[in-house]
């Protein structure tokens, strides 16, 4: 499809002119007085319905409408705040109104047995009549921080400031999850989409959509499963082609596939299966939600990689051997420094330094930070480096800083991506937040910092394609 | 040797009476300036001498000595926060004003050569020669909570509230991280030692003092390498009988290990050799940190585990399958529930909703927290299920709550102890604190949850010893 043709498609969703909430509610006990609110507290600056059959007047200050059919013509989105045996006849009002797309985040679909696959079908069936797009059932919603649009239940998403990472998930509570981390690491969401049981949106249609939106930079799935796995290698290998997709599938135990199956009704996944085919769709298989995390953050902030070589510099050598140790067991390299480059940095460095990779300048380093700065600048320069790493204690309030707008200046010269591993409590976050502003990757633990290494690695080996360099067999 | 003689022996370093900080200083970008900060600032109430050749009258306010021979006779604790060609004269003089303990940040010893080799022989032999047992060098110090000692370099360390998890570590760099994670899990620390180069105090000597330490529930060591694994694997067993013993060591590779050998002098540790070692010592072996720090969180909660059984309940599938899923490849069993259990747990269930474990209540159980309640004084009944898992996403402001007190009941009528996945992000950390208050073990992630049940499930299997029940071979 047309990049112009998906988004215009998906508008109605992500940008909605209008919404209307059904089973809007008073009563804060219900999740339509939840849905209402994150509507509302979002900043959405359209129209806003709350419709519920008892409503005397207005709900939550707004004008209130009894029933669906007593809404005006055309509105874009619906919410669906009520239960499963509501759903089919308030979809089926909602189309003869000129619904464009609707949330339902009601479960006892297709997750629940016979009973739900049957209702589920039926569901699609009539919303497919009237065109109408379907989220869920069996979700938390959707957020677009760009259009101010929280058509979850949970009003605290609303106040997140835009970015540029998109997340797609298959499971409400592990999307929470994500975004919780993607928080904690001091980056912004762009899109986050709950997709649950997948009535008639597909992963396959939301990956398109965010390949083609301006506002993604990179596109993070948690997928438990697919119904049309083919399709969704193909629209992902062409998104893959514009963006990073970074994907996290569990591979299932016992229970955990017992849970998955009533949970969203997707049959596990194929562990050996998936990771072949979406090496070869471009896609960046993560090991588990913290690296998705992680790599999402990087790609956001432009830090992907053009090779696998990395320098590190410390004033600590503990948590340099930790991201050592994790790194060169999964494919990153440490190269040797240059003769005439080991001799420059032997020129500034401490006593019992030596001029090697990893690079410990102990704590004099961190008295005097500008020894990172010649450091990097001397190991950037070498051909196979790909980026710099600086380990640094946070100073945690007694007053040393490190010098990330120099550190970063560096790395644009050379055209490389720096980053910081900050060890420090979360508390301290505010440091991490002023410096990754001036533009450095900044994580606050050794295995972070290691696992976007990783990540960042595999992606390298995945896209340089044509070059020969290891991924395709010699001809 | 006797816990009394091993208490006494390291009570001038634990809970000295007078502390003199060789190299104070009024500048502060001097380690000296920091140093004597921390020992001030964390409320030592013992006596503080500052002492440096140079200084007029106050150091910090503090009357200072001009040398360490102008000192009293009998001062406790010497912190040594002078370069390193000033070490050895300095302890000379120590030893002869009756010094017992030393902590030396300096490196230049035995981790730079030949000559640093030979250096620290030197050290070594003056300290033994009066009887004087040194901490380092090449290190960061030492904490102990419970005597508001901070003979470190990191006055912020100093705030830290009293617990029961100790900590060991070879480096300080990962030490710091080690607390840093500490710090995020809400839960106290009572000693931390970075013994760098071990000089003449061993991870044998501090473990042996932990495991008498009556202030100590749980002893977490990061270790590099021994240079008598025999020596600390006799000690080690001792202590491992009386509390839990945690270790992380890494294997490794190439670069990491050239690191390790350039940073405290240790030969790198074979993974191989190690894990059997460790094991028949009853030493519970982490995987990574992180998984290091969640175990000492559960064991200090007193939330060991008697068998590996496991009941899950949430209201959102994806967590819990994570959880199940990163378990069940390592040893952690989810039982079914018998049948009257079941049934009995079938009775309050909103609809859809299967009596199975992992038990997924839908978001009913979010704005019905009691579910939790009722489903796990049901399960914890039954006999092979040994411990409880909640997953509940944190209100985030919006008003739910978890019933924390209620659940943390049910556990200890129950004997068996109760976990909370309350995923969530960091800046909603009290609510974190509120709920392990009530003696609830609480993780804001779905991995910390399941890291701390692999690494409390084998430890079970480690110490379940005599049993029978799979570690010893059948007689």
């Amino acid at each position: 499809m047309e990049p112009a043709g998906v988004l215009e498609r998906y508008r109605p969703l992500f940008e909605p002119r209008s919404i209307a909430v059904v089973g809007a509610s008073d009563n804060p006990f219900k999740l339509g007085f939840q849905s209402l609110l994150a509507v509302k507290t979002a900043g959405f600056t359209g129209d806003v319905y709350p419709v519920n059959p008892s409503s005397e007047g207005e709900i939550q200050g707004l004008t209130a409408y009894r029933s669906i059919s007593d809404l005006p013509e055309g509105i874009d989105l619906f919410v669906y705040a009520i239960p499963d045996n509501l759903i089919i006849p308030a979809v089926m009002e909602s189309v003869e109104r000129g619904g464009r797309v609707g949330v339902i985040f009601a479960g006892g679909f297709r997750e629940s047995g016979e009973e739900g696959v049957r209702r589920q079908r039926e569901l699609v069936e009539t919303a497919d009549k009237g065109g109408m797009k379907l989220i869920g059932p069996n979700c938390i919603g959707v957020l677009n921080t760009h259009s101010r649009l929280n058509a979850t239940f949970a009003a605290a998403l609303g106040y997140l400031q835009p970015g540029t990472i998109s997340v797609v998930s298959q499971s409400g509570g592990v999307g929470t999850c994500i975004l919780s981390q993607l928080i904690d690491e001091a980056v912004n969401i762009g899109k986050f989409v709950s997709i649950g049981n997948r009535a008639n949106v597909e992963f396959a249609d939301m990956v398109e959509y965010l390949s083609a939106d301006p506002d993604t930079s990179v596109i993070c799935l948690f997928v438990e499963g697919f119904d049309d796995a083919r399709d969704f290698l193909m629209r992902a290998r062409i998104a893959s082609g514009r963006k990073p997709v970074v994907v996290c599938n569990l591979g299932y135990t016992e229970h955990s596939s017992r849970a998955a199956l009533s949970h969203t009704g997707s049959m596990a996944s194929s562990e050996a299966v998936y990771s072949g085919a979406f090496a070869q769709a471009g896609i960046l298989r993560a090991d588990d939600i913290a690296q998705m995390v992680m790599a999402a953050k990087a790609f956001s902030m432009g830090a992907g990689l053009k090779g696998n070589g990395v320098f590190i510099s410390t004033h600590t050598a503990g948590p340099a051997i930790v991201i050592t140790d994790y790194c060169e067991r999964r494919g990153v390299r440490f190269p040797e420094l240059q003769p005439e480059r080991a001799e420059r940095i032997a020129g500034f460095l401490p006593p019992h330094s030596n001029p090697a990779n990893p690079l410990d300048m102990f704590a004099f380093a961190w008295t005097d930070p500008s020894l990172y700065l010649k450091a990097t600048d001397a190991a950037l320069g070498q051909d196979d480096i790909h980026c710099a790493v600086a380990v640094f204690q946070s100073g945690t309030g007694s007053g040393m800083t490190f010098p990330a707008r120099e550190y970063a200046e560096i790395g644009r010269r050379h055209d490389k991506p720096v980053f910081l591993c900050l060890t420090a409590p979360a508390i301290f976050a505010q440091e991490m937040v002023d410096i990754q502003a001036e533009g450095v990757v900044t994580f606050n633990r050794a295995e972070k910092t290691a696992n976007a290494l990783v990540a960042l690695t595999r992606h390298y080996k995945l896209t340089r394609g044509g070059t020969g360099e290891g991924v395709s067999p010699p001809s």
